[in-house]
């Protein structure tokens, strides 16, 4: 175990969220489900214990105008692209704050605190966590000024490169429940496990 | 850890294996594959050192006959159904063989030994290992002649059902490279992450 402080941030947009879905969910159910994905993932970093701030990045303004997130959480806005947002936040982490960064999605419906307790309690300088179809969960980053990310297309190969690259050890934190996300038709059977899941682990 | 005896078992056929890769790869391809992915099942399960016996169940004479197995791995025959054949197993398995059972995919091209190791450490009486899409990717039994298999649709929560209606304490081993399996042309992008994975595993 170890003891850096550490910030959560998940990158969230509200509109358009989830478009792949749309074939069988309209876009307001689309914002309902990304809203209350967040949520539960937000509940899961809490109850970790491990968090000393949660960041919401979001994408455009609108997004975040008529939603209210709880008041412990610190809402940002950043209308760069995904990558160019996470990358500008990593370094003022690392220029104004003397920690560790842990990047998590936010359409995570199976993540629990005892996940995230695990993944932080993973000692190398970057932990990987795979999601389905060669992307990247979530992202713990010690030394966050060293580093930067690639998403879209297979990232976890890149970002695995990225860290090794810089000199950074690495390491794979290995959950079916944080690499299954909610981009797909199919994936919405995943859900349907999830209180199963939880109710079996005692 | 446990000290109780494990044999392993997997289903395999080899005719008309992985069929819906057949847009991607050729019947003979796709064969290749399949054996491929059944060895390397084989390898992680012996390089566990947990397992006392090593079976391989197959549908179809025909499936065996050109095939050389490793001469200590137990090639059993049984032409009817999935399900059928691995509940005649486990009721023959609790008659002539004391000891514990763990039922596993030949499709599973990420799992190695350390993921047999920890998911063989687990206590309960019945541990479920999820595949995507709701199947179960690996399943261990204690006591099988209380248990029963349900493979297709939603099996994870089938055999959730099956434990606890037979008394049987259940866990979940939650692990991302047990849980992809190759049924699917998006599934091959997961493969590329392999080598990848396990030299990043230190």
């Amino acid at each position: 175990m170890t003891d850096d402080a550490i910030r959560a941030v998940i990158p969230f947009k509200k509109e358009n969220a989830k478009s792949r879905l749309s074939e069988v969910l309209s876009e307001t159910q689309r914002q309902e489900l990304a809203l209350c994905m967040l949520f539960d993932v937000i509940s899961a970093l809490e109850k970790s214990g491990r968090f000393d701030e949660i960041d919401i990045l979001n994408s455009s303004f609108s997004s975040i105008m008529n939603t209210e997130f709880p008041s412990n959480i610190n809402v940002l806005l950043n209308e760069k692209s995904l990558n160019d947002a996470l990358n500008e936040y990593l370094q003022k982490s690392a220029e104004h704050w003397n920690g560790t960064v842990l990047i998590i999605m936010a359409d995570m419906p199976l993540v629990t605190e005892k996940q995230l307790i695990e993944l932080t309690n993973m000692t190398a300088d970057v932990v990987i966590a795979p999601g389905s179809g060669g992307g990247t969960n979530a992202l713990l980053i010690r030394n966050p000024e060293k580093f930067h990310v690639d998403y879209y297309g297979t990232s976890f190969l890149d970002h695995l490169r990225i860290a090794k690259e810089a000199g950074m050890t690495v390491d794979v934190y290995d959950s079916f429940l944080v690499s299954t996300d909610m981009d797909e038709p199919d994936d919405l059977v995943e859900d349907r496990k999830s209180t199963r899941l939880n109710s079996s682990h005692q």
